[in-house]
């Protein structure tokens, strides 16, 4: 496995533990860490032998955010046209945007292990993830608005999803801090640990029944409820009938029937 | 009425009844139950004098989903293409999301009263009807990734608008079994109760309330909440004004009125 | 500012405070409401030192709804063609509704406050509102369901998004009764407050802290997460990066980094 | 095969030809030409020897349209209740769509030779072909705006795809006739032939080239092109690539390749 | 009959006749233009006498698109601060865009009669009317790219649904010259006169015909087409029906259905 | 420059010509073809000096479409399972589908020069391009029918737009040879050149001027043009006021507007 700066990959069995991982610095999310991310989740999408793929961050920290230091060499480089300026920022955001895409678009699910800050960008990188648990303590803020922006690295996008319209709003207009438990409430997180430790063990048996489902199955589940948020349901369906009429064909099922016949767990193939 | 093999149906004043009739099976869904499902929705959907109709299960269980005899039977018919195969399948898909398709497009309000078993199958089923119900002891679970499939009748389209993104996941990537009291804290369901007597007085106590309501003024009302679920604000609100422009001359809202006034109850006709 | 006959406009600050102002009559949306609401949140909008808006009722309530006598005298404007009677029904509905559009389509957050009675046509209002906060006593009905009608005026478009498809359907088709903590449950309401008091109280301190930050990035805030609702992620990507291109370019990011840094709050423009 | 009362179907070869068969009434579409259709193209859907469709008209016309008869048996069925009636037109009018729809369904491509005259619901009928053929006298007209309603059989929807949107007022707003050359001109034909026997041989002769390729090949392209007119060219592509996952897999590719190879014509399994 | 400064309004029985009024500046949109249109465009469609409208140039030219002066001062208007500037702009652009949305949806058909020059704003503008006709000396240009800018009041957005997107791109990105037979030909306009005199009679007899069918049905018509455009055919199809439901009602029909059994012309209430 | 295997550039000026480059073979699109479109339209978007592109076939043809050695090594890949094979086959389709898209989300316009052979993927190609443009002699064919397959590479999406849906449909089902003039009448090219001198001439002639203007206000052309194709109107408004909201604030319009006052062509920077 390949080397990086910002962060970490460990491959346990058929679960790649990916941490963002500049600890000394709250896990700030620099240069290098857009870049490795692409990179990271190309390999998890490409890898055979990963099923499923958790984030968490490396120290007392999940991630505070873009690093400033990101913003104001961005803001370095203008030049004196102010529309090729926007043109150039344009482009900026959607290479950042492309980061979070590959984690929605990895063929296997992501989950993201909380602990301590998830706030600003943390908070994009999360929303883009299949699920998200945390410990009690986990304190997660849409901190964009105090830096005088739109957050535009996804939360706005895809966080009304997962906790609703209302409670949105609220949080992306005021910053205001979240902890564990509310975030469990208004379905952020779908559970809450006592500590990191447990947080860790928590997700990673998660992680390892859905590595033990048949991969396909796998994947086609995550495409199908990813399309399903931006069609219609009639498309969705559509959707669906046409990829299983390949996939039904796959071993898979008759592996799984015989399983549940001889009521044993079945072996599939990556 | 007619009489029918896998499903059996009752008409209570201006409510059907519709039960899951194979209680030695856990109602398992095979052949008859798709074509039976079609021939009473349309017989709801057209009788004037059945206003709401009520889903539930025969004997301890809702339903354990589709038959494997049905999928093991599919699998006997295959030809030597694999192209003709995959074009087979897709059809027979789409048959079958037809049987849930004609409870989300019946006019009228279907709920679901669950108890027991409600897996695989079942799951896509009520995620058809308007509303939910259930015992505090029914047993949920997206029970398709075991059987090494993604699940195509309509749980991965319809759910998530139902519990949110992130729990969805969660439940279709493990087919983890989530009872009553949980389902209502994800709002799977609407209710829970105590046991299968007082959910069926439940909820017939619920559906005699909708039968008592204008039948016109029902009808548009699921019609403008499952179009708005696969349509834009602005493209619902002109919708809502189109089908209003002749159903405001109705009798109903006179009705409606002098009722009102008179501190009476309005007698809609069908 | 301007006086209106059946609504009042109070500012504090950068908050305008707008009432509901027929407290005899509940607070019923009579034709000059409708009108007023047009022009009242135009001014909202444009006016720069405006920067979030609080909508609450005068008196006992909250709103009973759209004033029957409203309803009454439509009906009384109808002509011998039914054809040309639905165009004018249509075309009205659409004036009711862009009444509410206005409160949406305003770059400025609008929240309700709620006590009392919020019932019929007080709920398509207040689904137009970015957020809801209520007193335990608030007693929420998607009243248009006893008036022989389905909801015209916004409900059954946005309140989905709010609280879920499941207890929607409930509420629309029984309009039974809500109250102050199972809205908050449901996700209608973000938070309860004891009293009216508390409930002004708490609203204008969430008001004020909002109206703290920079309008630029609320406004582009609101922008996007109204968006969201209406377009895929993928659109909703490439609109904030547009967005952004121009915005990013604004003096209030450098305001911010400063107080960031300086650890004082930034003063930004209006 | 079947008898019908206002159709007539011949089967040559893989070729279905579908005759309009009233010409003492100039083919004026009743009772039961609606139903025929759907169970005619139902029957061509499902019918492995079907390979492509023709439908011309019997005697000196394709077809005048709707059959007044039946607009005025609507009219006398209508009850009290403007709303009751409303939905009763409605679903009436969706009932008359479905059998057009069927045609447009349809796996196997549809071509309209027209001759005489063609208008109103002949219109509609020739907006959901695959292709349209004529002779230089046929004569089109979008009659529905003399009968005092708009088209609502297909023609708004389906036409401006084929001719454009600036010609389509012209002729839906003034309801002119067009004929064959005209009809060429803008795309509403694709030729012209000079008389009704060379337009059916013509038309025979491009049935019977559809007929030789691949009928798996065929049914793809069918349903991409309708697809695509109603999505958006990302989902379009993403379409085809699922699609094609299991159609590339069938023996028809080998086949072509193979005939490609030995420069003889390949021969495909229905 | 209101005078305006930079267009006139004449009516000739059910025509609105407006001429674009500023000859000696080759009718170039100047600001009060852009307010002008927005007010005639509400009287048109709420003046129930009024039932088709003509635009046409006074003096030598159609229009040569916006006044520079326009631009000159909005240039003059802006602060320092870049990302308020922006959201001035993109607030000034939607107004000037509303002009001529108010065309497009307005209810009567709205039709360009073009000699002279027609570039730049101009070519936004009869994009927004259902039809065009013009001199065969008649200039087209997609003037916008000259200037420094892409065109933003409508050409982009629907042009490409009248002369398809190949000939589309070539004058979007060359601004190149089209005269009046190359227009008809790619669809621009319907038809090509030899002169303004009988252009003008010309358009004058087609808005008359169209003034003489049902007023109810032209206005569905038009809503008809404008929402197929931007919308799904099976979106279309039911918006029709759920139109038509209420339409189908109207006295227009039975007229109707009297002058074509008596051979003589209906005559339609406005 | 880099040199390619299967293709050849060379930049004139702001002009960068693309040649598919293997005349021995027709241009048949080979494995190198695929993978240096994505890089060299990545250089064309990325490098500033470049306006415009032209692409044209060395030798004697455009290209005769994809290389059948290419398919039969795919179908050498196969593995045992038919599931595992769809998701591979799926895959591979989104890679080449990914080299077209990257002309067509390319920044700056692309134009095709065809002369000889455009047949099967090579259709696919030019239909993403901006325009087209051909000798007389040029060979147009939807081959990808007599190969057993739907074609899957971009012109069951794309070409619709540009030819309209009837005759779309005949040249995909017949595959049938079309030729110059018939591809300029049907809108498939904008103009017939006598021979390939005078053809690759014209093209030169058209992109020089096209790389006169502002590249910025090309590039936002292009954007509005590609974005409208898959939006509605309304939608494509807004997304260009934001756009301009921006780019109205560049250079490029005071350039322009001096230009346009002194009668001297401007200077854009790149």
């Amino acid at each position: 496995m390949h080397e990086y700066q910002s962060l970490k990959v460990e491959q346990h069995g058929a679960i790649a533990h990916v941490l963002i991982n500049r600890p000394a610095k709250a896990n700030a999310m620099d240069e290098a860490f857009w870049t490795e991310m692409v990179d990271i989740f190309d390999w998890v999408d490409r890898t055979d032998s990963v099923r499923v793929a958790v984030i968490s961050g490396a120290g007392d920290h999940f991630s505070a955010g873009i690093d400033l230091a990101m913003l104001a060499q961005a803001a370095g480089e203008m030049t004196q046209d102010i529309g090729r300026n926007a043109e150039r920022i344009r482009r900026n955001v959607l290479r950042l945007q492309a980061a979070f895409n590959a984690v929605e678009e990895c063929r296997k699910p992501v989950i993201a292990a909380v602990h301590g800050y998830c706030i600003g960008g943390a908070i994009d990188l999360i929303s883009a993830c299949d699920m998200r648990y945390a410990t009690a303590s986990a304190h997660f803020s849409i901190k964009e608005i105090d830096m005088g922006m739109a957050a535009d690295v996804g939360t706005l996008q895809r966080l009304p999803h997962i906790i609703g319209d209302g409670m949105m709003r609220e949080l992306a207009y005021t910053g205001r801090a979240v902890f564990g438990d509310e975030a469990r409430e208004m379905g952020l997180v779908n559970r809450v640990y006592a500590d990191h430790a447990t947080l860790i063990e928590g997700v990673m048996g998660i992680a390892g029944q859905i590595a033990a489902k048949s991969p396909l199955a796998i994947r086609g589940t995550k495409e199908m409820i990813r399309y399903s948020r931006d069609h219609s349901v009639a498309d969705g369906l559509n959707y669906i009938a046409t990829w299983n009429a390949a996939m039904l064909q796959s071993e898979d099922l008759k592996l799984a029937m015989t399983a549940h016949m001889s009521r044993k767990p079945a072996e599939f193939a990556d």
